[in-house]
């Protein structure tokens, strides 16, 4: 089953039910997927028994599933990303026991084809193609083999990252304010069924596609993750209820062998070109640049749908 | 003019103005404080044409003014706090040329007189005793000039910290997760004149009386934080939109001479143990340990109420 948000003036929007061509939709029986995910055990039933789909889909007049959230919590845990990033921001190697995780801005959440305002063009504009999960309510000290169970649906996100921003943050100990602004999320919201096979072990094993200005940048899978989302729910969730409409993202998408497959941010590949060459040669984002971002199953089928965004003046 | 938000079994409560003397109270002519915040121009005057409080106050019933909100920012601008912590986390000291802040858990405010369940008593319980303000809609680049407008209420809060995970978290670089769960929030939030001339340059130049189970620990005063709330708000809002409804927080409430008015956090009376003797003796909180917050001006009112939370086994 896949869900979608439709503009219809207000903040959260109107929930719909995706039919399985992608092409048409109905309304959901509930108002909004916060609701959804808020009663989900009651609400999955009739939103599956929507089978008939009267209406074209209108992809301009998406919102992000979740328009916005009551809370966003961002994992890192592709190692060949963050083994490089290391490098990049010059920080000593940090190995910790438990998957890294910062708390994000979750009031807003950008329409898939958004254009995206950024502050200034000199701050190092860069994308993330992510993955991510929305979660139902979790107790405090739910465990990973718990957590599983919490996982509802599935999402693609495209976090936008400041970079030149990103490491005198880090270093304050306190975590990302300015260097990270909001994210934009794909147009589906997916029950992990859609994806088949290739949801194993918590984690999508899907390829991520990104386009940057029309030119494939990146096609890593999404299946090496160093913790599954299982895992990152129980890490969150040690010391803190998670309330339901809880997003939690992966990080950045990223293969050992990113030579070969490319990479889901700028800044992963100018990490590459700073180790291979001794200089990052590859800019950040311009005003006008688009990102696209489009993740496949071996069968070709792209279940989250098309994020594509224009980074634009404020 | 006082709010607060009585607990009718909804998640965001009912909003209520405050008598004077804070012994009674009316019905709000808005249901919620987030709406209120959302229209505030054209809803302060009607919140202020009430001025007959048929009801009895209940605090036992009273939720935090704003029980959850879209985006919690906590500052940390005192700098005899920041100074001393960087030698317990054994941090080398970081003095950036911009107010510390860390995007916190926003989902959950707990009420004024909640007893909070802590995951585990062996994880260095802790209380900070904050200041902390609420805005309307604040534009992204919106000046320190300009910012002090959107000031809207004041609050106090309670920021729970779980040290034992606050220094492990820092190192990271990606900031406190686990090492801070819900925050508390003192009964009222407060129109910036109901401080009268203790609200200058943005600060509040109040003091936060702390008791640990009934004995007093600190007594600070608000007003020397290095930046003011307008600049707080100029920080966080340069590369995001602030939705109304924003909370920004001071940090922990500290003075220079911290050994004569005490701490508003057992961390700081432990770096100064640590700094004095070579050792830290005080130990965390307990199951079962309350801590009593109340800020009062210098004629002895106390503007926002009383917090008085119980720690409690989940």
């Amino acid at each position: 089953m896949r869900l979608a948000t439709l503009d219809d003036g207000t903040r959260d929007g109107r929930l719909i039910v995706v039919s399985p061509d992608g092409k048409h939709c109905a309304p959901a029986p509930v108002k909004t997927l916060q609701e959804a995910l808020e009663n989900w055990t009651a609400v999955e039933a009739k939103l599956r028994a929507v089978t008939t789909f009267p209406d074209p889909l209108p992809p301009a007049k998406l919102l992000a599933p979740l328009p916005r959230a009551w809370q966003w919590l961002d994992g890192s845990v592709y190692l060949s990303h963050g083994r490089l990033m290391d490098k990049v921001l010059g920080h000593e190697p940090f190995k910790p026991d438990w998957p890294l995780m910062y708390q994000g801005q979750s009031d807003t959440f950008y329409a898939p084809l958004a254009s995206v305002p950024v502050a200034d063009e000199a701050l190092g504009i860069d994308f993330e193609g992510e993955f991510g999960i929305l979660t139902d309510a979790v107790p405090m000290g739910t465990s990973a083999a718990e957590a599983g169970k919490h996982i509802r649906l599935l999402v693609q996100i495209n976090d936008w990252s400041l970079r030149r921003l990103a490491g005198p943050e880090m270093k304050s100990g306190f975590g990302w304010i300015q260097a990270k602004p909001p994210c934009g999320m794909a147009p589906f919201a997916v029950t992990p069924d859609e994806l088949g096979a290739a949801w194993r072990n918590f984690r999508p094993a899907l390829n991520l596609r990104v386009h940057w200005n029309g030119k494939q940048f990146g096609d890593a899978s999404g299946e090496p993750m160093a913790y599954g989302f299982h895992e990152l729910i129980a890490h969150a969730a040690r010391t803190r209820t998670l309330v339901a409409g809880t997003v939690i993202g992966s990080g950045t998408v990223s293969n050992d062998n990113f030579r070969e497959v490319g990479s889901s941010c700028i800044a992963e590949r100018r990490g590459i070109e700073l180790v291979d060459t001794g200089a990052a040669k590859t800019e950040f984002m311009k005003y006008g640049d688009t990102v696209r971002m489009e993740a496949h199953l071996p069968d070709g089928r792209a279940p989250f749908g098309v994020l594509e965004q224009k980074v634009v003046r404020p």
